[in-house]
């Protein structure tokens, strides 16, 4: 579906899986101000306690997929919305209940590949089980990055050029499911993200950058084909500071595909630290910004 | 030319433009094993002291190129190899001479890109100036890695896939020049290396391991397309001892274009850490080894 249309509900209640991040609290206000019930499920040691207990939830291991199944229909949740980082599981922490062990089963190969498999394999699953999986950017569509410079600040043609040769990074990376994202400093690949995480490939281009030229480009895209039904690309405040302290001079995010966490306060810290924000469409970016 | 045959020499004395490590002292031998003058030129603050010092030799400054094209002469080098790896330099700590200003210009952009663009370029501009350049594996062709298994650890047909799953991935990486090398554990790929180098991406694929499956394999290649006379991988016992130290299990290098600084030493450190070390051809990497 598109950004900015409503979501077409199967039920009554709506239910979420959350991980961590404020995340799971916007998308359960905009459920309940389409009318409609929410349920939440937090993924224990992920899900944040004050963001989802103002709301009618249960908390369940990631791995116990019998009881996250069951809850769900118990509740009478037929449309389903994953949303929150969840770290990777460590397989020998798991013990999954049966019908996790069932799933594990069934998802396969998919469980030690790279997480954008994983997601998607449990989007398939919880398909196939009869649920109907929403992404988050369809309960969200404020929070979904739009096309275009945010805050003050604009990149020059040289950073527009460390932002197109991101894009064929990130695109070569993630058509090898390895990860979202790189940073280029004046034609130079800092460091490209695998399972690290942002924030660490944060702290190393940083401690990678060249003297004497101007800062590196944090850009950040979706995997080729990926499912936007799960690990939509995620930036924050925390996200524009942390690329900030680190020498950065922008942040390029994939217009129509990242959740801003808090739009208004991303833009805020952006224009105070002077780092550029911009959301780059599918027709790629221009040469100079008008 | 062909790893095995002899370098077919333009002049009596052969200059070694030498960065760290061994392997500057090993080329010195082999130039002189073949009854020719040596004439090291150790960059300073990367060439180590003890390996060039037993040569005719003098430190140069990486950018004073003018020092160093005229010393090339008045020692009468026409023939050249750079051998040992040096760091990117920090631009503004370069102090170019005139010529090196000069050439600086000449190559442009490509000081900007991955080292192998700064590599290749160099070798082009030495061209251009009258010498002869030559691949350090023309001369240590004891120290090219062979196809095939060193030691006694076999890999596991698991391995071999992430072996080939690694390939994909230094192909992807090698194409954009960012880096030559990533860790790959049963399917995911835990770190890819750009601009910071083995080491540190051997640290991190440690920290990322994911527990309870086989270890991850350390798989470096070539660029697709690079020039063999600048920056061949290099393989040694302490790469192997580093490797193991992080909980790999293994490290596959590309056959006929890697330099081990010490073959048995690495075959000793494998056998002893329970690692193996294998040589992919271009043919690639078979389903099984026989």
């Amino acid at each position: 579906m598109d950004v900015g249309d409503v979501p077409r509900l199967a039920g009554d209640c709506v239910g979420i899986l959350a991980g961590g991040g404020p995340l799971p609290g916007q998308v359960a206000r905009a459920v309940e101000a389409l009318g409609r019930q929410v349920f939440i499920i937090g993924f224990q040691d992920f899900a944040e306690p004050r963001v989802i207990e103002p709301w009618p939830h249960r908390y369940v291991r990631l791995a116990a997929a019998g009881e996250i199944l069951s809850c769900l229909r118990a509740e009478g949740c037929r449309d389903i919305v994953l949303i929150g980082p969840v770290r990777r599981p460590s397989f020998s922490d798991l013990r999954p209940d049966a019908t996790g062990a069932r799933i594990m089963a069934r998802i396969g190969r998919a469980l030690f590949s790279g997480d954008d498999g994983l997601l998607a394999a449990i989007v398939r699953v919880l398909a196939e089980e009869g649920f109907v999986v929403h992404g988050a950017h369809e309960f969200l569509s404020g929070s979904v990055g739009r096309s275009g410079v945010l805050g003050r600040i604009q990149p020059d043609a040289g950073a527009l050029a460390d932002i197109r040769h991101g894009q064929d990074v990130v695109e070569a990376i993630g058509r090898l499911d390895i990860g979202q994202g790189c940073v280029v400093q004046d034609g130079l690949v800092l460091a490209v993200e695998a399972v690290e995480g942002t924030d660490r490939m944060l702290l190393r281009a940083g401690e990678c950058r060249q003297p004497g030229r101007p800062g590196g480009v944090l850009v950040k895209m979706l995997k080729p084909g990926q499912d936007r039904r799960a690990d939509l690309p995620t930036i924050g405040p925390d996200t524009v500071r942390r690329a900030a302290g680190v020498g950065l001079r922008g942040i390029a995010f994939q217009a129509g595909a990242t959740l801003l966490t808090d739009p208004g306060g991303c833009i805020a810290a952006a224009d105070e630290t002077g780092l550029f924000l911009i959301g780059v469409g599918a027709a790629g970016v221009p040469a100079t910004i008008a």
